[in-house]
């Protein structure tokens, strides 16, 4: 099969759409994504951390992608020089195609500027380079088949060859979905690849699936795209092979590449976590587009009870480090954790297309809680350092940063610039890249035939749309007109949220910003017409809107005290303290000189205090080390002052040189 | 050098003790063991373990050892038909040759009786096999340097040939404390390993260290059986050159090996604690051996802070999976806890020496807590499966266990038969085998010149010596004497231990029976003659004995409520219940049907109850787990029906199929 036989499905309805997950019009969902296109942050924490993924993130993958040899495995596999050269792990592959990816959004989100022409030019670059590597019948890898190296497919449990195939996909869509066609080199090359491992691991192919998922949600994308069943049956093919122990023994089970219990018959997200989530977005992709309510129905329950048992206040998940795994429920320790930044983002990945499937509110709650404590938490603010780990306590402080050095995985309290397993940089870029594009939805079927818009990040923004009144309405039956509005706003800091209307339709339209569901109760609504304020989720703007009609929605932003369920032993008796979407945290640095996080409790019915200087402090004492055997027949704890202890936002943590960190604070009961 | 140059030293004061560290008369050193033959166990608690071991524990070890190859490895070696069929891992050597330790021990233990003349043939058997691997320059190792097999010496991090020749050397220390010499099979070839470790390792040898320490204690034990200074100095070269790099790189970085940081220059135990752990060992040796009370003080320094810091209530250390590690300072999951039962034997092993180094009675305390929560809790009953790993948290049950099948290493709540790594059951056995040995010590300075004997381990036991009044005293100047004793109890089921004087010399002589340490000021000595009660740490019986005089020590056995300091997170908010030396726990076989250990919390300021079957149970309630996020803006807890929870002895947990457990228990504060 040649490229071109598909191109003339390319311009289906999702391929038009700027923006990651775009159900087709046969898939169950109840909401749709508005476009990059339709949805831009002006200012503020998103359009910050997007000016420093352009400035400061994807340059410097793109630098280290060169220096460590990533790109150059491509150029010496086409010239035949890769025997004894390839660089770095099974995967090297997967990060260039993670990079193009993010700069094929971002190429979309800057449009025809400098910056972007300039991204561009090096997607033509690399495209080219990897075009050069495919093999006559699709495959394409740098660490295998070629002269000199192993086979291919020699390696499923850990050889990564079709999890690359799968972030190559993903690459591809960015640039379908941003009006490239088969033309494209990424493009070109993707479909190449995708066609092949259709051919080769069809229902009569080989039978075996790829120790890493992700070729299944790439698959499901791919056929959203591009209107061709052929990759939502492989997709399917994959996922129904999984559980059956096809990928042999390991060391820490099969678990770890959930290959013990199909999909169907899981309860909760389980083993490696990047590896159970990327799974659970493919099979909750794959629910949707074939209409298996009942696959949704088993997936949204996995991850409903992931996040009852198995997540961390920051919405990290993953609680060990052997196998980068969840734990079993309710073990969630906070200094060894895991919280892998990637596991943030397959999170991330789930809940939104839970989001999109159900409309359920909650599931925005969680991508907003992952995006501020794990997602920004990992890059240093100049978007040049990472952390790979994200754990809610550091005991000892880290060394210096070795910039230009490459790290291992394991968590200090510092950044490091690149990782031998790189995965998070790249999927960060990539993330935040198209973040817009997850930000702003509509209701597929508007209740009482009203067309609503759903905004759930709360960040300042330029929405420019169109509303459709559903067929069978009275007055405007079927119309179609613009929609325009604004959000300004400087939260997460403050908890004021303008919203004003730039254009409107003389037909009702609803607007539903978000409410969270920690400000539920507390939220006010201000403005001309309010629905509800409470208990659905949403502020609810309905009628005729006015251009220029203002509304104010006010967020509680005092920081309040969070008590851990009592299942969770690894913080009994600690409080947290959170801030709007933000976890704090302490941190040494902030303490009297030669104090650690280690050394304090909370006095007792300490709770926080906000200082006119928007400076979070809560009241805290020295507890002793013990100096002997440290179990004892009578209970103790601190004494002596009380000082106040600042906290900081989670995010922002590690960024002032080696500390320690806690995030949950023990709390003395006398 | 052939084996018969050093067969005259032999027969030094240190031969011709049986036990487990004899330091020689000029070592630094307190306390000095009584001999196995001085010291018998007649019943109780580790008679009956004894017992297990000879019954149960040595033959499943042998027949282990067959099954899986790694005696054949030693027939395959010798008959060239190794290569393509080594059996186990890097040292799977070094169990046959902790076997033949255990078995070694075992007939010093039982004499020649029936047993110990088919363990002697079974020694003679193995000891014949291995000889005949022997490369003439003394080199000894079944998974390198024979024809098709690895070069020797080409894998110090992992190779574990040096690890290999230490336990051969502690099976040849065994036979030599019991009355062998050089012309004994095991003897003489560990002794040609020996010579040719120093040959090839020595001052101007190759620069390097073996990447799992235990040669350096091995060595210095050789050194007090033979009198050969060549052996304590090699040991010394092994220790200087450790600290500085020479194993390389490493995934969990040379803290794993104890490579990155001298062992003069360490404040606490790190990286994987066998190795840490033996490392130590070997260190105290060589302290005591050559007179370094600095290194002395160093490493005591280290074990003390890993008390007080990095060890469990069971007495067991090493809180990381990953790595088989120590954690930081306090970091002591309960759930993820590895406390590897060798773990636990390695820190008798330090203990033992630090007691016999300077005579701190805590040392004592340690080891018997090791011994009853940690060694005694991992062989089942009939001492034919064990655990390698000891959590004090199970939140999962198990799956029935595979009698007969090969297990990995991660905890579960069964014990199993065999282990890939199976380096805990052969360790068991010579540390039971052996245990008489450790039990009873005499000062070697008797204070007031006073001869004293200390009995440790409180169990039934005859003991029979002699004491010597130190010269210079007045009346009885330099005079030797039978001494003998026995101890009578059912501790640690119950308090009483009546102590009987059977004969005794014509001088004063003090009879120190120690005190633990939980039941200080709260032990009664009744008795003829009595110093001190309290404080000492021991019980104190001092005078002119006279034979059938008896005394009776009395120690509260009430179930007691135990905190931990406030510096550990993981159990913080909750209690441990011990009695003695035991520290209990509850099994969800014990618990309402549905019920599991992790729903339930103890009602507030509930208490332990001794009912009269010596039953103790804990006043608890059932906690509901969230149904949603778990992160809460109000503390809750447990509410409803209290229920009497049962606990038990935490060595005896997991012998009644598949169960939760926890030995903390969260306690409700309203």
């Amino acid at each position: 099969m040649t490229v071109t036989d598909t191109a003339p499905a390319f311009f289906t309805a999702s391929t038009t759409m700027k923006a990651q997950v775009v159900p087709t019009a046969d898939a169950i969902h109840r909401l749709e994504p508005l476009s990059m296109d339709e949805v831009t942050f002006t200012s503020g924490f998103w359009a910050d951390h997007q000016a420093v993924n352009a400035s400061g993130i994807i340059p410097h993958c793109l630098a280290w992608e060169e220096k460590v040899g990533w790109i150059e495995n491509f150029e010496r596999a086409r010239t035949g020089t890769i025997a004894g050269h390839h660089a770095g792990l099974w995967f090297a592959d997967s990060d260039v195609y993670k990079l193009i990816e993010a700069m094929a959004w971002e190429v979309a989100r800057v449009g025809d500027t400098e910056q972007g022409r300039a991204l561009e030019a090096e997607i033509q670059r690399l495209g080219t380079l990897i075009e050069a590597v495919q093999d006559e019948d699709g495959y394409l890898n740098t660490r295998y088949g070629k002269p000199g190296l192993e086979d291919r497919y020699t390696n499923f449990p850990m050889g990564h060859e079709l999890y690359c195939t799968g972030h190559l996909i993903q690459a591809a869509i960015a640039r379908l979905r941003s009006g490239r066609t088969a033309d494209d080199v990424i493009v070109r090359t993707a479909l190449r690849n995708a066609d092949h491992v259709c051919a080769t691991f069809g229902a009569d192919g080989v039978e075996a699936v790829g120790g890493h998922p992700e070729v299944e949600v790439a698959l499901v994308e791919l056929y959203r795209a591009t209107g061709q069943r052929r990759y939502l049956d492989q997709a399917q093919i994959f996922l129904d092979r999984r559980g059956h122990g096809l990928l042999g023994d390991f060391e820490w089970g099969l678990e770890y590449f959930q290959d013990d219990i199909p999909v169907r018959e899981e309860a909760v997200a389980r083993g490696h976590a990047v590896r159970a989530l990327y799974l659970m977005a493919g099979a909750v992709d794959a629910a949707m587009e074939r209409g298996d309510g009942e696959l949704l129905d088993i997936v949204r329950a996995q991850y409903d009870r992931t996040l009852a048992r198995r997540t961390y206040l920051t919405g990290g998940m993953g609680s060990r480090h052997e196998g980068e795994a969840f734990g079993d429920d309710y073990e969630l320790p906070t200094d060894r954790c895991y919280c892998e930044t990637c596991a943030g983002i397959g999170s991330i990945m789930v809940a939104w297309r839970l989001l999109l499937a159900t409309g359920d509110v909650r599931y925005a709650d969680i991508i907003e809680r992952t995006l501020y404590n794990v997602v920004a938490a990992s890059p240093a603010a100049d978007g040049r350092s990472f952390f790979y780990a994200n754990p809610l306590q550091v005991r000892v402080p880290g060394e210096e940063a070795m910039t230009g050095e490459l790290s291992s995985r394991s968590g200090t309290s510092l950044r490091a610039s690149w990782f031998e397993v790189s995965c998070c940089p790249t999927n960060i870029a990539r993330t935040l890249a198209s973040l817009a594009g997850t930000s702003v939805t509509r209701s597929v079927e508007s209740e009482g035939r009203v067309p609503e818009i759903q905004v759930h990040h709360l960040t300042s923004m330029d929405v420019r749309t169109t509303v459709t009144t559903a067929p069978h309405g009275e007055e405007h039956d079927g119309a179609v007109a613009p929609l325009a509005f604004h959000l300004r706003t400087d939260y997460p800091n403050d908890g004021r949220i303008g919203l004003v209307i730039d254009e409107a339709p003389a037909f009702p339209v609803r607007l539903a910003v978000r409410i969270p569901s920690w400000a539920s109760g507390a939220a006010r609504l201000d403005g001309a017409v309010v629905e509800s304020a409470t208990g659905s989720g949403y502020a609810i703007i309905e009628g005729v809107l006015i251009a220029g009609e203002e509304h104010i929605l006010e967020l509680p932003m005092m920081p309040r005290v969070t008590y851990p369920h009592p299942r969770i032993d690894a913080v009994r008796g600690q409080i947290a303290i959170e801030r709007g979407p933000l976890v704090l945290c302490a941190e040494s640095v902030d303490l009297p000189e030669g104090v650690t996080t280690e050394d304090v409790e909370l006095a007792p019915s300490a709770g926080p205090v906000l200082d006119a200087d928007g400076r979070v402090t809560v009241e805290a004492r020295v507890v002793a080390p013990p100096n002997d055997w440290p179990y004892e027949p009578e209970s103790s704890s601190g004494s002596g002052n009380t000082f106040a202890l600042p906290l900081v936002p989670y995010y922002s943590w590690g960024n002032r040189g080696p500390v320690t960190m806690r995030v949950w604070l023990p709390q003395a009961t006398s």
